[in-house]
């Protein structure tokens, strides 16, 4: 067989032969934008054309701090096929880990949102690889201490439109990005064209989401954080539309976009979805949203409530999947196999609550504290090992968690059960199981049993230390009105052992989130061991 | 990355441990044989360790002479997963072509079914390198001349089911196949597990056949041919059930699997799919056809008649891929995209009546004589030539026709026009296309027009040799009841240039087929040139 590698410039290549006409559609501060694939082909080529020019070379990183916007999209492609690296930096982290990042990843071009300027400033001694600054957006680049910075768009109209690009060996470096620092420092991890080509086709498989040219995609995940999970590589492929939400987008901005483009999937961490259906039940605002058929949710596990809600409420059906940034991120995807057909609604939902199935090319396996296989009967738990030619070898530059990559698996620090089809059920982090006298308890288990309760908003639960049981569970609920911390427990009873029920509940109007808008545990058990709890046992 | 090689193994894997329930249906003589992927991954195993003991090893070709059953299935994961090569050879070739083909792979073992052993007798001294013969099918081998004889299932029962696969190289050979010999000896392709692999993918996507778990396919194009297009590992890949026609089908016998077990998705030649209408259409039995919903037709153009007719008649949408031998064989497919959504249905038939457009990870174009490249106009006709990781590099061990796959490109021989959209109309093959006083003429389009005439059965249009024009065309017509040359003449009047009207009509009870059921051009050019033609000028 010819040995043509697998490149991300093949996808470019359909995108703007074979769809050219298609649309992608992003909110700007005035309005929305709306241009082609044959047009975006021809700005993907002048950005190559200026980065090169700004003396970007094979192997450079080119960091973006950027929204998901059609500017970002662009650098998508522009970086990879020049055979620059494109380091997304997750534009929610803070200054500190953005400078480490930075530093680590050694960046020698910052495409950046203006906003983000200040920020920059602040970190600007841990730049020194910095060779310049160009900042997104239409006019010319805000005044800043930073060194030489250039506007987006003045860069591109100077540039050729016209270049070709090289073939690149498909093990080399098409992209990198920074785990979400949820259990620690933030960890790097490289993207090969090989890996990114591949986890784009898996994207567009029937029975994982089946990115299709037919269907209108909005982003929400976001694009600075894990390639806003392969989508704009699986779309440009299919030549499927798609909607970007623009510059720091509010809740109504993603039903806003979805009226607007019609957009059918939508795809966003799981506390995003949360939010768009508070928004909807505020009804502050209506929203034709007869367009939209699927929500796919990730990040977290989508509590079942959630799953019910959306398919009852409007039709949508919720799909998530299971992945990480040492992923690219997606390992499996929950599918409603034929078997399943003749399910009823909460059998279904049940089964859309799994993390579903490992998709094609992904091998996982189950194992306990000493490493050995453990049986896919839906019983037993153990930490899931995975390898996949997508799954990363090694963190970047890093010797930090060498472990995780113990004798060719990943190790991936999540614990769950699979079943006899296939079907994995997340019990828990690793890190964030509680264990209470010799008995492990699922945090995620009760989160999500809470989160059912009509009232609550959201729900956290964390280990606090404990004399006698080693640990015991601590809930950090948000709630709508206020509720009794013993109505909660009443409603827990029924569904757990008594020895899982939580110690205390902490009220709060909101959990606090990292980044990627997950709950942070690591900061909630830092305040609980600290005694900072704003407020226990009754609603505020 | 992890460095996890793309191998036919990990689709296996999927098979056994994510679909173990779902069913491969195989039709025998006495009713139909049903088994799970998981009791089939064990005969997997038996049939890698019997072959092992046999004296198979890595690198070795392993011929199978076989029907699209359950066994020879099993041989298409047995072979390849313990790194042997699967040289399937296509069981409708002339004794003479499957010993050159035998001899020119080097078979150490064939898996051959059992009325194939007359005919291998008879051949029997290009079997030098052969070490031992299996016989597909329950019983004892037949007694017979040949070397060592084995029955499969005496094998099967000795052998071990818990043998593990080994990893192997995703460049190593995985099978082989010999093209049809429609315009000369056949020539040897080698797959690797590599492009067996993203072959399966492929035709899995959305915008493709799109291989779902949901779907039971009915593999009627030969296993012994191009790997049955590529569909075993596909539907291995994604759990999908599969129906297997047997030995020695007839077309009645696609209608009645199709009835059993409710088949949804049919895989087949035209010439084929228009043998099951004419089986429908003879009205002699009747058949539930509802769970059909899609044919895919391919190996020649279907006619639009035809596209039409199924739709109509029977609701079943027809598709079809352009591809061949050397390109595993997938390289272009018939979707209807968003922007057609409109068309009405001739529309939608006209469409589904080109070539489609090219799959992802092919890069096709278009070339003049002189090898300049031509626009997707729509217009402009040349040969089409393609790349992609799962077309072949060379032909194997084989000095004949490098220049096909010269500068990196294959050379596929088959002239085309490409429009705006990336849609591919293929127009005729270079060897076929007619040249009559300096203008091309189609054989293709007279071809299908005339096979939209009502009581045309098939037609083949071919050169005859004029002193004046220097080609001339001349059709041979199969016809339901009689119809006079003059009223043909006047049915192609309508749509065709002058020139193009073929000068003379041969009347025959059949178009003469090549072993994989393509109307035979070569021999009828043959019969042409030599004056033997039936009868003409008036129906039979
Ligand atoms: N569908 C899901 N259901 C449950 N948990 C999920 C799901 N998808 C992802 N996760 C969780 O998110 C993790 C991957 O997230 P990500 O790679 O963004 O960073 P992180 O693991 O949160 O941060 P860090 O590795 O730096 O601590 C998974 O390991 C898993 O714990
Ligand atoms: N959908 C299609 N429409 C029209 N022609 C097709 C289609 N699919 C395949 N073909 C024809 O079939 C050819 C590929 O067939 P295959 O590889 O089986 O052997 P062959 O080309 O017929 O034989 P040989 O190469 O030995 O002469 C293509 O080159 C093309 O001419
Ligand atoms: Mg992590
Ligand atoms: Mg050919």
């Amino acid at each position: 067989m010819m040995d043509r590698p697998l490149q991300l410039k093949t996808l470019l290549w359909r995108a703007e032969r074979l769809f050219g006409h298609k649309q992608i559609i992003t909110r700007r501060d005035d309005g929305y934008r709306r241009y082609t694939y044959a047009e975006f082909g021809k700005r993907v080529r002048r950005l190559t054309d200026a980065l090169n020019r700004l003396g970007v070379r094979t192997g450079d990183r080119v960091g973006t701090l950027g929204w998901n916007t059609d500017q970002h999209y662009e650098a998508y492609f522009a970086v990879p096929c020049m055979g620059a690296v494109l380091h997304t930096i997750n534009i929610r982290l803070s200054p500190d880990q953005i400078g480490y990042v930075i530093e680590h990843a050694g960046d020698s071009v910052l495409l950046v949102s203006p906003e983000q300027l200040p920020m920059l400033e602040q970190i600007r001694d841990r730049l020194t690889n910095v060779k310049a600054v160009v900042v997104f957006g239409d006019g010319p680049p805000p005044t800043t201490a930073l060194g030489p910075v250039y506007g987006y768009e003045e860069l591109l109209a100077d540039a050729d439109e016209e270049i070709e690009f090289p073939d690149v060996d498909e093990d080399s470096p098409a992209g990198m990005c920074y785990t979400s620092g949820t259990t620690g420092e933030p960890k790097g991890v490289v993207y090969s064209h090989r890996s990114t080509v591949l986890h784009a086709l898996i994207l567009c498989l029937q029975g994982s989401i089946g990115v299709a040219e037919r269907e209108t995609y909005l982003l929400v995940t976001p694009m600075s954080h894990v390639n806003s999970w392969g989508m704009p590589y699986a779309c440009a492929l299919q030549g499927a539309s798609l909607a970007l939400p623009g510059t720091q987008p509010r809740p109504h901005h993603y039903l806003e976009i979805i009226e607007h483009a019609r957009v059918s999937v939508c795809v966003a961490a799981v506390t995003v979805g949360m939010l768009m259906r508070q928004e909807l039940e505020s009804g502050r605002q209506s929203y034709v949203l007869d367009s939209l058929h699927t929500l796919w949710l990730g990040g977290q596990a989508p509590p079942i409530g959630e799953i019910r809600w959306w398919q009852q409420a409007h039709g949508v059906h919720v799909c998530q999947g299971w992945g990480m940034t040492e992923a690219s991120p997606l390992l499996t995807f929950t599918t409603l196999t034929s078997q399943f057909t003749d399910l009823d609604d909460e059998g279904k939902f049940r089964l859309l609550g799994t993390q579903g199935k490992p998709m094609p090319l992904v091998e996982i396996k189950l194992v306990d504290d000493h490493g050995k296989e453990l049986p896919w009967d839906g019983k037993h738990a153990g930490e899931i090992l995975a390898r996949s030619p997508w799954v990363a070898r090694a963190y970047y530059h890093d010797t930090r968690s060498q472990d995780s990559f113990a004798g060719g698996w990943f190790h991936t620090g999540d614990v769950g059960v699979i079943d006899q089809n296939g079907y994995l059920s997340l019990v828990d982090r690793v890190k964030d199981l509680i264990k209470s006298g010799g008995e492990w308890i699922s945090s995620v288990d009760l989160e999500n049993a809470l989160m059912g309760h009509p009232e609550v908003r959201e729900a956290a639960v964390v280990a606090a230390p404990d004399p006698v049981w080693l640990e015991r569970p601590i809930a950090i609920v948000a709630t709508n009105s206020p509720v009794a911390s013993d109505d909660l427990t009443e409603f827990l009873r029924e569904k757990f052992p008594k020895f899982w029920l939580p110690d205390r509940f902490v009220f709060v109007d909101e959990v606090p989130k990292t980044g990627v808008g997950k709950f942070d545990k690591k900061l909630l058990r830092q305040q609980i061991a600290a005694g900072n709890n704003h407020s226990t046992d009754k609603t505020p």
